[in-house]
């Protein structure tokens, strides 16, 4: 794919955030021959990435190339800033946006972040619209099945990203691509943010299976109707079947539930295994999206009147503490005469 | 679910071949409350199954019922049937049911079998009236994320049963409900059939992947781009995308690539590594249907003019010994623009 770019040819990029998505983020943008500056709140860990070239808390064993600099005065990060990927937990989006007073006026703001608000119900786009004032065509989603080790480890990986604006979307795309990361493009929003956020409590869902001690089979099974409900979801709200069925959608369902190393996944297991939700939190690494995700999408749907049992079965087991064999023999007998009514 | 059967109250049941899921499914029926004779050309395993109530060459660690027995005298074993079910290598299965002379009239064929016919591209649904002269709508195909060893392990498992005639169905539904194995119904039986043969194809360029060292981003990207190549030829042949969506498509799909348990991953894996493929088959376990799958439905998908760059792969890896690290980046590599172009 020829993609032509009219960034300036040394575009300025600031990364918001320094977990392992965001710093994978800033190394294929290296490896594509783009330096950036990230910025974080932890000193030790913005030494650690200007020092040491690597960040030990949370992408440990990747040697990061020394373009890649850091540092805790985000007005400094942002400020000339042609593009500005945002890495930082879902729920903390608004709060580290607020912080900056002002944006350049022609600013990309590239979201990595997966979920949506629980004060408001808005997507990640529409908080970055909501709390930074820049059009909805100035930000671009990218969505996929990445594990970040596995980007950090040079994998073969395909990623989406979506724009309302097909033009901004490839001059992001233009930024990333290297021999092994796959950039493609997509317009429907939507869909691909709805997917990315609600993926998590599938994640939760599957996870709390293999706890429980279910297999490959359950797992199948529960992977494939939590795909079915994210996308009665996501066409209600307007999105295209395709994009459910495509890389953001069934693509990073499958790999997120089959990777032990998402911590969606673990928290489930560690849940299912007799944890409160306070003890998994902490052993599945601190943030687990899809934990406060669940509330926000199940109010989503029942506003607009979607019935999503999966989304149910981890608010109730996050939340209430529901008996988790009892709910996954309940889920395997809804009375279904035809699956596909 | 409530289902009525039409059936004697003890139906005769007869299960062709003594495979894995042969074996499993008539530990299903014995568990619901119905006998079953099984009809096996080894005359071990035969008497393993009657004297020890234990298939230990194909289902080795699963004790069976004493309702179940076994023969080697076909003709014996279909006489007064009122279900046939149909589990030997795709393959195999006219070869074996041309020795039957005569069958019941109004005999239910069950067929558990994932394949299409090398010589006639024919589905098993097809390659059973072809070689019975029974009707199509005489034909119940069962298929959906079922691994025999977790079904034996009385695993919860959801399944579909497809056939033109709904009430046929439900009659073969009824004998199977138990605790953990749950049938849905469905009247695509080509939708289903054809996500039931094309997914062993898949799952062996996934295994490829995997032997490759690839890991789960790549994985669930050959996934992805999978369920669509199949699910294209499937519309084009007449099936209702739904089913494609739903537990024979895309459940199947997912449980056969995710588990090492799957002889068409473990055989891909093996091709990848360096095996040749007599050798790879072998250390598989000896029947790997997708291996002959592969040919079959590119020779079907190129008949009706719909592209399978995945199919294509898994052919041209068994067939002429291809470069695999070139293949899957090339497969990454495709020019898309737009992915749900």
């Amino acid at each position: 794919m020829q993609l032509s770019s009219d960034f300036t040819p040394t575009p300025r990029i600031a990364i918001l955030g320094t977990g392992a998505w965001g710093t994978a983020f800033a190394q294929v943008l290296a490896d594509a021959g783009h330096p950036s500056v990230m910025w974080g709140r932890s000193e030790a860990t913005v030494a650690d990435i200007n020092t040491n070239h690597h960040n030990s808390s949370r992408l440990p064993g990747f040697p990061l190339s020394e373009s890649i600099s850091a540092t805790t005065d985000i007005t400094e990060a942002v400020s000339g800033a042609d593009v500005v990927v945002v890495a930082v937990p879902a729920q903390s989006a608004r709060s580290v946006l607020e912080q900056i007073e002002s944006w350049p006026k022609e600013v990309t703001l590239v979201s990595l972040m997966k979920g949506v608000e629980l004060s408001s119900d808005l997507r990640m786009s529409e908080v970055l619209v909501d709390a930074t004032g820049v059009d909805s065509s100035q930000i671009v989603v990218v969505s996929g099945p990445n594990l970040a080790k596995e980007i950090a480890a040079k994998q073969p990986t395909a990623t989406v990203m979506a724009c309302e604006d097909a033009e901004r979307a490839k001059r992001v795309a233009a930024l990333t691509i290297t021999d092994y990361f796959r950039p493609y493009l997509n317009t429907d929003v939507i869909g691909v943010e709805l997917a990315g956020a609600v993926k998590n409590v599938i994640a939760i869902a599957v996870g709390m299976a293999v706890g429980a001690g279910f297999g490959d089979n359950t797992k199948a099974t529960l992977i494939t109707r939590g795909l079915a409900e994210i996308t009665r979801l996501a066409l209600k709200l307007g999105a295209d079947p395709k994009t459910m069925a495509g890389l953001a959608g069934m693509g990073d369902l499958v790999a997120t539930c089959a990777s032990p190393l998402s911590r969606n996944h673990t928290f489930g297991a560690h849940l299912a295994r007799g944890m409160s939700l306070e003890e998994a939190i902490t052993a599945a690494g601190g943030t687990v999206e899809g934990v406060k995700t669940s509330r926000s999408v199940q109010h989503l749907a029942r506003s607009v009147g979607v019935e999503m049992p999966l989304t149910d079965a981890v608010v109730d087991a996050c939340f209430d503490g529901v008996d988790l064999q009892a709910m996954m023999k309940s889920l395997l007998s809804r009375p279904h005469k035809d699956e596909r009514r």
